[in-house]
C-alpha cells in the first residue's frame, strides 16, 4: 500500500475564508477529507500537514525521505522564492508534484516562476481540489 | 456523453523516434489509442489530432467552439511564442487544458515561459502521457 | 482606379464572437460588407481575405506586389512575433498600412510591441472598424 | 456642430525647418490652415494651439473637459515620458487621439514606446499631415 | 510659529473630477482648507499651491530654502520621472516629506519608482488626504 | 475601543545595537512603551510583538482577522521577498499600514522595492519612530 | 552518393526582388540551378524545395529523417523565433547546416538571434549564395 | 565676431548653494561674469540665461537657429529625460556643446546616459567652470 | 582562548545524502567532528549548530554579538534570497566568514549572487569541509 | 596569386590538448600543416599565426591592410568582449571571415555573442577545422 | 613646467587611415605633432604614446604617478570593457582627463557606456583633435 | 614536495600604494616574502610573477599545465572580462584556487561577477594577503 504525503504551504489554512474568488469557498478542513476520502477510494495512505513556517515544510520533506512513496506539495507563496525547499525536494529520493490550486500562470508576474519546479517531477496548476487529487494520481502511475 | 477533442502540435508526430530520454520510446499512435481506451473507459468521446501547422491548430480550436466540450491540448513548442493560438483559445467558449510531457520547467529556459497558459484552464506538465488522461480527468471535472 | 487588398491575419474570422468587449459585436462579414461598400463610395477596388496560416498571409502580400496598389493588413498576434510577415512586407513595393481594432497600447505588454511597425508606412490602432476605412484613406492621399 | 481641438507639442512649430526628411516641408501655419479648412468642409469646429510648454498642454487639455468633444493631440517628444500628459488625459472626459507624423515605431527605440497610448482612445502613426485628418474623422465617428 | 508649504503638481488641480474612484470625490479646494485648518488646530503656518508646470514647483521649492520650515509635496506624475525636481529638493536644507494620495506601489509599474524618494526625509502613501496631515505632522516632530 | 497590533519583523529586536545611524539609539522596547503610551493617549488598545520567524508573523496576522482593527507591520528585510507575508495580508480583512523607520528608497536598491506594499492600505517611510504613530493615526482615520 | 537537402524558408523565393542590397540581384532560380550544377560537380544529390510557411519545412525535416544524408537550411526569418522548426531538427537524426545570405550578426538586433543554431551542426553566415555550397561541402567533409 | 549663447537648466541658479561639495562654491553670477569676460578676451559674444522651466530652454534654442552660432548648454537634470530638449536641438542648424560641471559617469547610475548626447556636437564632463570656457573654445575651432 | 560559531543552514543536515556528487559522502556529523577537533589543534572553541529555519539562523547570530568572537556561516540557499540573514549579520559586531562546499559560481544562476556576501568578511567556495577549516583560519588570523 | 593570413587567438595554442571533446584531438600544427597544404592545392599563398596576446592579433590585422587579400580569424574568447579587435578590423579594407571550431551558439550564453562579427564579411561556426578552408574557400570568391 | 603625457589606445595608429568619416584624414603623427606644438605655445612638456596593447597602457599609467602631472587618455575602444585601465587610472595619483575624438554617445550602443569615466577627472567627446587640446587645457586649470 | 605558482594580474604590483583603504598599507614585494616564507614552513615550491598583461597571464597558465601542481590566481579586473583567461584556465588540467584581497561582493557590481569563476576550483575574497595562504593551504588539501 503506497503512502503518499500532502503538505500544504503558508496561507492554505486560510482556505475558504481567503480571496474565494480566487481560491474558491471550501477550506483545508474539506480539502484534507477530500484527500483522505480519495486515498481510501484508490487503497493508499495519505496523510495531510500545513504550515507557515518554511523550515516545517523542508523538515517534513526530509521525514519523507525514507517512510513516504510521494509528495504532494503546494508550496502556497513558498514557490516563488524559497530555494531552500527546492534544495530539500532535490535532496531526497521521493517524486514530488507541484500542485497549486489557481493558475498561477494567469496571475500576477511573480507568480509565473516556480523556484521549485525544476526539481519537482511535475506541475499541477489552476484545476482547484481536483488538482491535488490528479497528483495522486500521476504519483501511483509512476 | 461529453466530447473531448485532443490536440497535438508540432514534432509530436516523431513521438518515440524524438529525443526518447526525453519524451519516451512510445509513439503518438500509441498515445492515441490510450486514450480512446481511457475515452471509453470513462464513457467520453475523445477524437486526437496532430499537426505542424499553427495555423490548422487555430482552426481546430475555433471548430471546437461549437462541437466539443473540451480541449486537452499539447502546442508543442508553439507553446513559447504563438499568440496566435493564444488568441484562438480566447475567443472561444470552450475550456482548455495544456498539457506538457516533460516537465517543461527543467528544461531550456525559453521552454519555461508558455504564452497560451494564461487563457488556459490550467496546466499539466512533466507526467508523460499520464498527462493526457488527467487532462481529461480536470475536464469531466468540470 | 486604385486597387486596396485588405487582409486580416488569425482569429479576425470569430470577430464578433471573440470578447466582443473588446473587439466589437460585428462579425468579419459586416467588417467586409462595409470595405467593400466604402471602396464603392470612394471609387477604388477593394478585396478582402483572412487566413489563420501565417504562410497565407506571406504569399499574398509577395502576390500585392504586382497586382495592388496598397495593402491594408490587421495581422492579428502575428503582429507580435512574425518577423516572416515583417520581411515579406520588406520585401514588396506596396505601401501597407498596420491596423488594429482595438488599442494594442492600452492592453496586455506583448501587445505593446509590432515586429512589423517599423517596414509599414504607418500604424492605425484602437479606432474599431473605422480604422479599416482610415487605413483606405491613407493609402489613397499617397 | 462638434468642436475638436487640435493639439501639438514641443518642436513641432519648427515643422518645415525641423529634419525635412523626417516632417516634410510644410510649416505649421500650413498644417494649421489645411485642418481648419477640414473642419469647415466637415462641418466641424477646429481650433489649433501648439506649446513647447508641457504644463501648457496639461492646461489645455483640463480646459477641453467642459468645452470640447474631442482633442487630437501630437504630444511630440512628451510622447515618450511625460506621464503628466498622461494623467491630464486619464482625468477628462473628452476622448483623446494620438497622431505622430512620423512613423515612430520605425525610428530610434525612445521613440518606440508612448506613455500616453493606454489613456488614448487609438492612435495613428506615420501617415504624415493626413494623419491630423484621420483623427478628426475618427472623433466624428464616435 | 513653524512655516509649512504644501505643493500639489500636475492634475491635483482635477481632484474630485479626476478618476474619484482612485483619488476619492473631494476637490482641490477641500483639501487646502482642511490643511488651512488643520493647521491652525496645530498652531503651525500652512500655504499651499498648486501648479501643472515642474518649473514653477522647482521654483517654488528653492524659494523655501530661506522661507519656510518645511514641505509636504505630492508632485504627481512628476514623481516617476522629474530628476529635475529632485535637485531642486537636494538643493535646499528644508526637509520635505512626499506624500501620495493613492497607493502608487499597487497600481501601474511606472508609479512604483519615485525619482525623488532618495532625497526626501520620507515617504507616506495610500492614506488619501489624511497623507497631507501626516506629512504636517512629521515635519513638526523634527 | 479600536484594537491596533503593532508587529515588527526580523532584526528590530536589535534596535539601538543595530546599525543606530540608520535606525537611531533608541532600542525597541523604547518603541514599543512609546506605543502603548500613545494607545493610551488616542484610547485605543495597542500590542506589539516582534518575532525574527516569518511563520510567526503569517500566523499572527491571520490571527488578526477575527480580533484586531489593524496592523502596522514593519515586515523588516521580509519587506522585499516574503510574498507569503504578502499572502496573509490578503487573506484578511484587516487593514494594514506598512512602516519602515528609515527612507528605504534612499538606501540599497533591493530595499527599494516592497513585495507587500500591493496589498497593504498604505506605506510611511523614513519618518523614524514617529512613522509607527502615524501608521497608527491613519488606521484610526479610517 | 549522398544526398542533400536544401531548405528556403520564407520570403527566399523573392530573391533578385527583396531589398537587394541585401540579398543581391540574382532570384531563387539561380541559386537553385547553381546547387544543382555544383552538386554535379561534387557528385552529390541535391535536391531544393522552398515554402513560406513553418508547417511545411517541419514535414519537410522530418522526412529528411529517412532519405536524406544532411539538410542545408536557411529558414529566413523563421531563425529568430520558430522553436517548432528547432524541435524538428531535435527530432530527426540528420545533420543540418544553417545559412544565411547575409551577415545577420551585422543587421538589425532580432536578426543577431538564431534560436535554432543549438540544435544545428554548424553556421555559415554572411557570405551570399557562396554560403549554401560551402555548407553542401560541410556535409560531404562529415 | 562670433555669437555664443549659453544655456543653464533647471537648478543651476543654486550654485554655489547647492551641494557645494559637488558643484563647488562659486554661483551662477560668478560663472556668468567669467564667462562674458573670457568672451571678451576672446573676441566673441556670450549671453548667458538660465531657466528651470523645460519649455524656455526649448524656446530659447529655436531662437538660436537665426541668432546664434553656437549653444553651450548645461541642461542640467533634463539631461536625463528631456527627449524634447533633444528634438529642438535636432530641429536647429547650430552646433550645441553639452557641459556638465561635475564628472555626471562618476555618479548615480540615473545620471550617466544623456539622452541629448547623440544630437550635441560635443560633450564636456567634470572640469568644473573650466568645461564652459573649453565649450567655447571648442565652437571657436569649428 | 578565541569562540567561533559555526552555523549551518538548510539542508545541510542532509549532507552525504543529498546530492554526493556535488557536496560529497560524507555527513553532517563527520563534518562538525572534524571542526571540533581541528578546534582543539588550533587551541579555539568551536561549536556547530544547524538549521532549517531561516529565524534560528537569525536568532544565533544576534546572541553571537556578546557570546563569539567570529562565525563561520554555511547559509545554504538562504544565501541566495534572505536578506533578513543579511541583516542579522550587519546588526552585530561579530565578523562573519560566508561558506559554500561546493563552487557556487559553477552552478545554477541563482546560485551566483549571494544576498549576504556585501556584510561578510569573506568568501570561501568551492573547497568542500576545508573551506570551513579555512575560514576559521581567517578568523584566527583577524 | 592571392595571399590569405589565418589568424589563431588565445589558447588555440592548446589544440589537441584542450578539452579535447569540445575542440578534437588534433593540435594547432595539424591544423597550420593542413592549411597549408590546402593553400597549395588551391594555388594561395597562406600563413597562420597564433597568439594569445590581444595586441598581437591587432597589429597583424594593422599590417594586412598592405600586405594580405583576406583575413581568416579565430579570434578565440577575443570574440566575446574584445571590441578593440573589431575596430582594427573597421580600420583596415581587407575582407575578415570569422572562424569558430565549435557551434558557439550551442555552448554557455556568453559565447553566443560575437562582438567581431558586425564588422566581418561572415561567419561560419561549429565546422571544426574544415571550418578555415570554408573561410579561404569564401575569400577566393570574393 | 607642467608635464603631460597623452596616451592612445588601440587603433589609434590608423587615424587618417581608420574610418575617416568617423576620425577624420589626419594621421596619428600630425595630431602628436600638433600637441607637442600646443605643449611649446602653453609652456608645458607634452609626450605622446599609442599602443595596442592594453598591459602597456597600464604600465605607462603606472609609470606616470611619480613622474607626470596629468594624462590625456584615449583609450580607445579599451574604454569600454578594460576595467584593468580603469584600476591602473584608480591607483595613481595623477589626475587623468579621457578624451575621444569622435561623439561616442552618437554611436553604437556598446560605445556609449565607458568603464573608465567613473575613475577620470572629466571626459571630452565629439570635438576632434582640439578634444586633446581642451584636455590638456582642463590639466592646467587644475 | 609540491609546487605551486602564484600569479597575480594587473595593478597588484601596485600595492601599497593603490587604494590602501581597499587593498592595505604592505606592497607587492611583501606579500611574496611572505608567500615565499609560508611555502617553506609548509614544505611547498611557492613562485611568484606578476604582469600587467593579459597574454602573460594566459601564457604562465598554460606552463602551468607541465610543470606545477596548482595556480593561485588574483586575475585582478581580469576577473571581471577575461573570457580568455577562463579559457585557458579550462584548457589545462591543474587547479586553480581565484583569490581577492578585497571582498569583491561588497564593492562596484562589476566586481560581483567573475567570469573565471566557473573553472575554478573555488574562490576566497576578502580575506586579504591571509587569502593567498589559504588557497595554497586547499591546494595541498587536494
Amino acid at each position: 500500500m503506497k503512502r503518499i504525503l500532502v503538505l500544504n504551504g503558508p496561507n492554505l489554512n486560510r482556505l475558504g475564508k481567503r480571496e474565494p474568488g480566487v481560491y474558491g469557498h471550501e477550506d483545508l478542513a474539506s480539502l484534507e477529507e477530500r484527500l483522505l476520502a480519495y486515498g481510501e477510494e484508490r487503497n493508499v495512505t495519505v496523510e495531510c500537514r500545513q504550515s507557515n513556517h518554511e523550515g516545517d515544510l523542508i523538515d517534513w520533506i526530509h521525514e519523507a525521505s525514507d517512510a513516504w512513496d510521494g509528495i504532494v506539495l503546494n508550496a502556497g507563496a513558498f514557490t516563488h522564492y524559497s530555494y531552500a525547499i527546492r534544495d530539500a525536494m532535490a535532496s531526497v529520493n521521493v517524486p514530488v508534484i507541484e500542485v497549486h490550486i489557481s493558475n498561477i500562470h494567469a496571475r500576477e508576474a511573480f507568480r509565473h516562476h516556480s523556484v521549485i519546479a525544476p526539481v519537482a517531477r511535475g506541475q499541477i496548476a489552476g484545476l482547484g481540489f481536483k488538482g491535488y487529487e490528479l497528483g495522486i494520481e500521476a504519483l501511483l502511475a509512476e
